[in-house]
Parts: structure tokens; sequence; C-alpha cells
């Protein structure tokens, strides 16, 4: 039985998978009290492959890297339906982070950020609005174009 | 009627503005039980410029890049005014992210976000001794020279 | 009188010295409610010294950033012993920031991450299993080629 906000994200035609195993010795989220910290997920798609690899402001478009921006969204939603059962069960979007993997001179991180941000305002409503730090790193793992993590406060 | 912390901040010539609209479709910050987290910070002055834009170890010298992290500080300040109306809220300053847009051959790292570190004693005392990660990124939004953001606890 | 889990650290021939001074202007740890903010460690060993400098991808091999990675591990250790006084009051390992000083072109940060990933699983066994985000790095202070933050449930 899926909760209103997973009926929401179905009208979107986004479905939520079994999340990608972490890539190394560590777990997708760790609750504490009723704050639920996940894990920076890259963007990998339904069939497991990343959506966009490479650096923004190289190889890969704005537009590439806000789909993958988005998919990173999605993938901290299959992480929170694992984790709760139930995504209506969040109470807030606390907090995103947002790692784009981009050359030195690339200046547009926050539009390619917007991906994520966008899908958590359209999934959660108001309580979906976040703080967020957004930053261009010098790379990623396996060179995904984008990492983000999440901070939730949940019931 | 300004508290305690913010007369000290104005004996010091330092006024607290309207913050710095978010950049993209975040908030600037978000409360969760007594904690406070605030976005990452670019370094606007007053009059909405940044400060310092370039790199540390490019165009950006250190003594810039800790005038850019202390006017980050800022406006974390000035976020915090927003969202809890009085700074002599601050319970504690638990934990400044520093991000500083770096050449890879650039060092001094820590010695620019003493910039926003110090303004945090200054303004509040022992309550601003935190805890602190800075690393050297590829690039930042707008090419912004340094971004802090913040987590506080808060009454 | 050491607990468990310094025990079973010294079984391992692994001893908390007196944690390296912040190297600038902040504290090693700030505990808010039941969490437990550490400060980014950098990889400093028994002597004071890094035990790695340099960039992944260029003069420092994945085995050592792993075992730079897990020093950066057990200096998060000696900080939460000064802040505890007891290793067994951690209730859980929430989340690990890993930051690889890492050439644009060096693809396997995670496995470096396993240096500090695994050391807190051989500590706390379940309880070490934590959420956790890794990213390349333009640089870190004195060109250390790893820094681990953590955040720690305690109680």
């Amino acid at each position: 039985m899926a909760g209103t906000v997973e009926k929401k994200l179905a009208d979107l035609g986004i479905t939520l998978g079994t999340p990608a195993a972490p890539v190394a010795n560590y777990v997708g989220f760790v609750r504490t009290g009723n704050l639920l910290v996940v894990s920076g997920q890259l963007c990998f798609g339904a069939e497991g492959k990343l959506l966009a690899v490479g650096k923004l402001g190289g190889a890969v478009s704005i537009e590439d890297g806000q789909k993958a921006a988005r998919q990173c969204a999605v993938n901290l939603l299959a992480q929170i339906k694992v984790a709760l059962g139930d995504l209506d069960k969040v109470q807030r979007v606390v907090r995103l982070g947002g790692f784009i993997n981009a050359t030195p001179d690339f200046l547009e991180t926050p539009k390619v950020m917007n991906g994520a941000s966008d899908l958590m305002v359209t999934a959660f409503g108001d309580k979906g609005r976040h703080a967020r730090t957004t930053i261009g790193v010098a790379v990623l793992p396996m060179d995904a174009a984008v990492e983000v993590e999440g901070l939730f406060e949940v019931s």
C-alpha cells in the first residue's frame, strides 16, 4: 500500500526501486531520534547504470546534470522507503548536500542541483523545502556526475 | 530591540541585513527540534555583491579570503536573526562547514576559514566555539571564493 | 580503566593518543543532546606527522590512502575518548564524511575511505555501521591525503 507521497510520484512516472547497495563498507541510512541521515546517493538509474558520467563543464551538459541530480533525489527517496516503509512519515526535508563533479571553471552548480531540490518540493510540498549546500568537487566515485546526501526529520 | 549579541556586533560595525535570497530552489534555514540548519552562505556583501571572486591560490589573496569567510559568517548570523528573531537564542555554534574555492596546490584553507570561526567566537564567546571541517573545493557557485554552512543549537 | 571497545582496539595494537590540537580557531568536538559532532580529522599519526601527504591519483597510492583514512578514524576515536571518557558510550556511528585529496581523474575514493569505515565496524561492531558520503576534493589542509569527520549518537 503506497502512501500519498508515493502515489504522487507514481503519477509522475517515478517508481522507487530497490536502492543500490552501498559501493563500500557502510549502510544506506541511519536513524537517530527523529533524524534520518541518508548516505550520499550517486545518480544510478533504474537499471543500475549511472545516468551521467563525467564532469559538468566537461562532457556532461547542464541538462544531463539536472537529470542526474533528480535521480540522486529519487534514490534518496528509495532509501527513505526502505528505512520507514512509507514516505508519508517524512515531516521535513531538513538538508540536502549537493556534490557536483565539476571542472574548476564551471559556475552553474546551483542550477544542476535544482534537479534534486525540485523533486523534493514536488514530492513533499512545503515539507520538501530544505536547507542546502552545493559545491563543485574534484571527482566523485566512479566518475558519477552528481552525488546528493540528505537529512530528514521523520516520525 | 537588539539582544546582547547583536549589540556586540553593532559595536564592531557589523549590521545584519536582509539575507540574500537563496540562489536556487531551497530555503535559508530549517529548524528541527533544537537544531537550526543553515544553508551554505556565499560571501555576499551588504550591496549584494560577492566580496571575493575566484580561487585561493589564484586571483584571491589569503587576506581577501579571510574577509570573505568572515562575511559568510555574518550572513549565517543574518539567517539566524530571521529564523529566531534574536541571536541571543543561540545556545551553541555546533559546527561550521567551510568550503574554500582553491587551486589544487593551495594549502592554507584553515587560515582562510578562521575568518568565519573568529567571528563566531567574537559574537558568542565560548558558545561560539565550534566543531569544523574545512576543505578546498574545485569550484563554488558564481565563482565565490568562500562558502560556509552552519549547524546551531538554539532555544 | 579502558572499556570494551578500547580493549578491542588495544588488542589490535591501536592506542588512542592525545588528539592533535585543532589547526585553527575551533574545537575538536561539540555535543548537542545525544549527538556528538567531531571536527574533520586529518591523518596525523602518533608522532604528530601526517601519514600521507599529497593526492590520490598522484603521489599517494590507494594502499597508503587507506592507511591514512584508517588513521583519521583512529583520530576521531581519540576525540570521542576525550569527549566522553569511554568509547563504550557510543551508541551508534551515525555518519562519516570522507574527503579525499584527489586528482580530477581518480575514481577509487570509496576504496580509500573504506580504511576509515572498516575501523569503525571493527571497533563498534554493528553499532559502527554508518551512513557515509565520500567526495574527492581539490585540496586539504597541509596537503593531507585524507580528512574524515564524524557524527555519533552517544549516551
